[in-house]
């Protein structure tokens, strides 16, 4: 998905990694590219154990990222049979010092090697077709400031859930969308870290904006996607405490249920 | 809630733990009490800072932990103003061998100090009072082995929930039920990791019998539990692929939504 990740000549456990590189949002840079960086190691860590995908991705926020070169070290942690566990740690030089960005544990496997049983009870959000829904670029400037990121992501919201831009959020806490690469390239494991965190943050569809920090965020990966548009629902049922859970759905072109995730966040401060 | 960590006396962020010690099912040990275990040896460490309260911790189970004396191993990765993050891991000892069984991330705050706004939209499950309720001792022995563990969690499940043990499950996939320490004590954060993965398998409900093994369980703790039973509520919306979600909420007496959880398990093998 062009997220390139280069292991270092001495340190096969250690990749060069461009942080942001046209993922900017404003002056930082999107969750889910971090994850979707972190992902990248982790697939090239596990790819000579037969175990190339995602299956479960955490990653603890612990600093703010910048644009600029970073590294992201690998741990293999387990190595079994059908998946293997490790840990993967995002650092970037500040003032000549390293310091952490993300920490994450993730597991994976073969997802094309798994059983083909589909028992999923969940259903997809409804949404209007592309055409019908709004590019994040249609948004006035100031509510998004996307930037870069709008350059690589091709995102269309459901009008239902934009009143936010206008000044009338519906205060359901639901934003829901489609969603695929702008070369257009087709979604694979990977991108759909990213599109887990891709979306702009549901606090805007209950009035609240501001940055929404993630303290932590878990995707779940549990197909391989089939090529097309992605659809994409980010809901959240428990604002309270000055933090919210946000889960959101991944749904393929082929109406299967890719992947799940869920963060905490932060509520913006008032 | 009664589980004890021992700081080493020449490393302060290594703990003596004994793992299982009356939380075991069969010969197994309860996912919920490796967390609570995990939690507890990250309070300790944590407390000092002014941040003694889980607000998310998130375990990925490498191997299969044995009741028996274990270590847990604690890093801190970041101590901010209001919240601090580490990291943690059980070891066991196997045939003189350090042996990894779980490995946590975690970020730990005040809960007591949190803002008090509550915008929770999600609603308490409907169950019929305790006394209504089966009590999990009611269940045929062989459905479920709770054995030790039984003795020290009082729990009820409800008996909309239960047609599996008598051979009629409801295929919905839901387990809900209450639940309180069998001391009685009153719950507490760390209890409320437990309480996230206490209850029966939701596969049970859609009878589907035998191990499910947790391959990564995150629970966000959002308030401090108020005195009482505490309402618990698993589901699950997507079983393919040889592997499930398990979607855990604990609401407290109070009525407030005290953590909220998530899992990814493997379905018992046909």
């Amino acid at each position: 998905m062009g997220i390139g990740v280069t292991p270092q000549a001495d340190d096969p456990r250690a990749y060069d990694v461009a942080v942001g590189a046209g993922w900017q949002i404003g002056s930082g840079v999107n969750g889910g590219m971090l994850m979707a960086l972190l992902g990248s190691a982790l697939r090239t860590t596990f790819t000579g154990d037969g175990h190339p995908d995602p299956l479960s991705v955490t990653g603890y926020f612990l600093t703010a990222a910048r644009p600029g070169p970073g590294v992201v070290h690998t741990r293999v942690l387990r190595t079994g049979r059908s998946m293997s566990t490790g840990s993967a740690s995002l650092v970037q030089l500040e003032d000549g010092r390293e310091v952490e960005r993300v920490r994450a544990l993730a597991t994976y496997g073969d997802l094309a090697g798994l059983p083909d049983d589909v028992r999923t009870t969940a259903v997809p959000p409804d949404l209007p077709p592309p055409e019908r829904c709004l590019s994040t670029a249609d948004a006035p400037p100031t509510a998004m400031e996307h930037a870069a990121f709008l350059d690589r992501v091709d995102l269309r919201l459901d009008p239902g859930c934009v009143g936010w831009a206008v000044g009338t959020p519906s205060g359901r806490g639901v934003i829901q969308g489609w969603l695929r690469l702008a070369d257009p390239r087709e979604p694979d494991p990977v991108l759909l870290l990213l599109a887990a965190d891709a979306l702009p943050p549901v606090t805007f569809d209950l009035g609240l904006f501001g940055w929404t920090p993630t303290l932590e965020l878990t995707v779940h990966v549990r197909a391989l996607p089939a090529a097309g548009w992605l659809r994409v629902r980010h809901a959240t049922r428990n604002v309270a405490g000055g933090l919210l859970e946000e889960d959101a759905e991944v749904w393929d072109a082929a109406g299967r249920l890719v992947a799940q995730s869920r963060q905490l966040a932060r509520l913006p401060r008032a």
